[in-house]
């Protein structure tokens, strides 16, 4: 285990009904001008949208709102909600909606706070001295911003999608409400799920040794997801089932699985590059990408990945740990497969032809390679591409 | 899963060499006079207390020193260090110790920071409204309290040991270098070790149906401990096992393990007696009374019992659910006996003749009954002091 330090500030409040109180809940954390920053139309159609704006009447907080977030959220509109919070002497950001309308808010957020600096710039690399607050109602379990430390923007005239990582942008609170998520198509629903998993097996292929406890809880997490995300999806409006995956998806990104160890978040480096190409959703990509990175590296620690196998899979243990590995990496394939999402290019649409675009773009996140379990040269990557076709 | 809320806001600093910049961690976090507050010589005989004392004139904070902290703290000595706390103008209290240490710390910061109120009222149902800060140097993991929200403390006069949870007092840090745990005697490690398994094991056997993701958390850490504990026992310098059990003694009693669940206690009730009485290790007294409580009461929920069996105990499934239930009690007792641990009172010297004290003295956490799995009667405990004889 490496050293670490660990704070998650954020505080949660879980469970039935819970969003109803979100004026008085921003109030007491300080709010009196609040940016009500928002995706599409779903909020409204499902009384998400007029439930909120009524607790923030109710509690005597002003509001501006800022509408029109969409998957892979773009920097022009972070521009705007910039502009906005200096013309309106915003004070506090709400954000309504699931990780893009978040990590849209926390960008806002620190740019809102700093006059002196581009937001772009905390994109590349550059840290937040600070940020305007930030609250959060859930209404998709899937990038687990509503607790994380992460925010990921699109800048569109150069397809650049980078992310910022810093303590400083958790944000204050997340009100999480299961029953906000009955009306998540299957499709979202199962591409949540795995960018959920996604965020524990980036933490979870290490390269650093005794991290028995982590290993552990990283499994717990798979298992509940592996039993609850069938269930979810056969019957969309099962509370049980989705507050158990709501749940995993704060656990999976918090970190608290990830302290104490290398990571390594080479596919989703490499998944960026897709969907700020094709725009496709963010865990569908993921779902193509993760079977080709594991059959690319397993071989560096196969014993790692027979432990995942075991684990995670119930595939029984024998000596032939190599087989073991494999049968585990096709089990993740057919899980993801059985909840319908994708598991190669073609499945969206996806051709050959931009692959060794996508390879060259993808962000080098340890020194000239990409990932650390096995740091990826640029062969490596038009390998794992061109396998995902 | 109920409803809950969720805050953890202490900040971890965990790893090789983490105590030797406890001062600058202290002046960061506020304080500028300090209550060094600790225990017996063990910090002066490991170096600790050097290396904490050094670490403070270093970064510029002064400080008074209280020591004299023993296992089942008292009240006596908070006092002492509420008077002290206000003669000296103390800011922020320091404790470096276990869970005694720490639990002392907290009594005296709600008190000190309570001018009108006797600080026992917070161990007799009243809620605390602030509290002199708290930060921690752990050296024996076992009572979680470096992240917990609680603390125990014993009335010396009539053998009062109550309890005071509330979201408060918990540490503004908390510094876990798991080599300060080297020097630990094997019977104080394996007492550590159970008090942490029973922090899970309360939360684990609930009544609140449909807990997945929870429960797969707490079996991650009882697997962990089950796995760590022995070679810990074997090598007493083994970073990797010491740092394993150290951060599971945090996770088991953070609450993380327990959000959305009807929790027990029971146990730990009841252990507050034998310990008041006797002064046995609490974890030794938890030892004894867990596998008594548990075939008292494993027939209320056979499924829950043989869940534990099979998933943390590697007992076979099998459609006889009631033997695998018992087959896991008697691994969970035998795994105690391994490590050292009494398993009945008899074993540690304590006889039948203040069972009927015990059984009567035994805080009601639910109304009129103890615990919340199956609600004690008196008739149930006496029952299972008996059955601990």
């Amino acid at each position: 285990m490496l050293n670490f330090e660990y704070l998650l500030p954020t505080r949660v409040i879980f469970g039935k009904g819970t969003h109803l109180d979100v004026g008085n809940i921003a109030r007491r954390s300080g709010a009196s001008r609040i940016l009500f920053h928002y995706g599409g139309g779903s909020i409204r159609r499902n009384g998400v949208y007029d439930a909120v704006t009524d607790s923030m009447q109710r509690a005597g907080v002003s509001y501006i709102e800022l509408g029109g977030v969409r998957p892979n959220p773009r920097l022009s509109l972070v521009y705007e909600g910039i502009r906005l919070c200096r013309q309106e002497r915003i004070d506090f950001i709400l954000a309504v909606g699931g990780g893009s309308v978040i990590d849209s808010a926390k960008a806002i957020g620190m740019g809102a706070a700093h006059t002196e600096r581009d937001v772009w710039d905390f994109y590349s690399g550059a840290a937040p001295e600070r940020t305007l607050p930030v609250g959060v109602v859930l209404t998709i379990p899937a990038a687990g911003s509503e607790t994380s430390m992460s925010s990921v923007i699109s800048r569109e005239e150069d397809h650049l999608k980078r992310s910022c990582n810093d303590e400083t942008i958790r944000p204050v609170f997340a009100i999480m409400n299961p029953e906000l998520t009955y009306t998540l198509p299957a499709y979202q629903t199962a591409c949540g799920a795995v960018d959920i998993m996604a965020h524990v097996m980036e933490r979870y292929f290490t390269t650093t040794d005794h991290v028995e406890t982590t290993d552990r809880l990283s499994e717990a997490v798979l298992l509940s997801m592996i039993a609850n995300v069938p269930r979810a999806l056969r019957q969309p409006d099962d509370y049980h089932s989705r507050a158990e995956i709501m749940w995993c998806g704060s656990l999976a990104h918090s970190n608290f699985l990830g302290v104490g160890r290398v990571q390594d978040w080479a596919t989703h480096q490499m998944e960026h590059e897709i969907s700020a190409l094709y725009d496709i959703a963010h865990g569908a990509g993921l779902a193509i990408l993760f079977p080709a990175w594991m059959r690319h590296v397993y071989r560096a620690d196969v014993d790692r990945f027979a432990q995942f196998a075991a684990r995670v899979w119930d595939v029984p243990e024998s000596d032939d740990r190599e087989t073991m590995a494999r049968e585990g990496i096709d089990r993740l394939e057919s899980f993801f497969s059985s909840i319908g999402m994708p598991t190669r290019l073609s499945h969206a649409g996806i051709d050959a032809s931009r692959i060794d675009e996508m390879a060259r773009n993808t962000f080098c996140n340890n020194g000239d390679r990409t990932g650390t379990f096995v740091p990826l040269t640029l062969e490596d990557k038009l390998a794992i591409f061109r396998a995902a076709v």
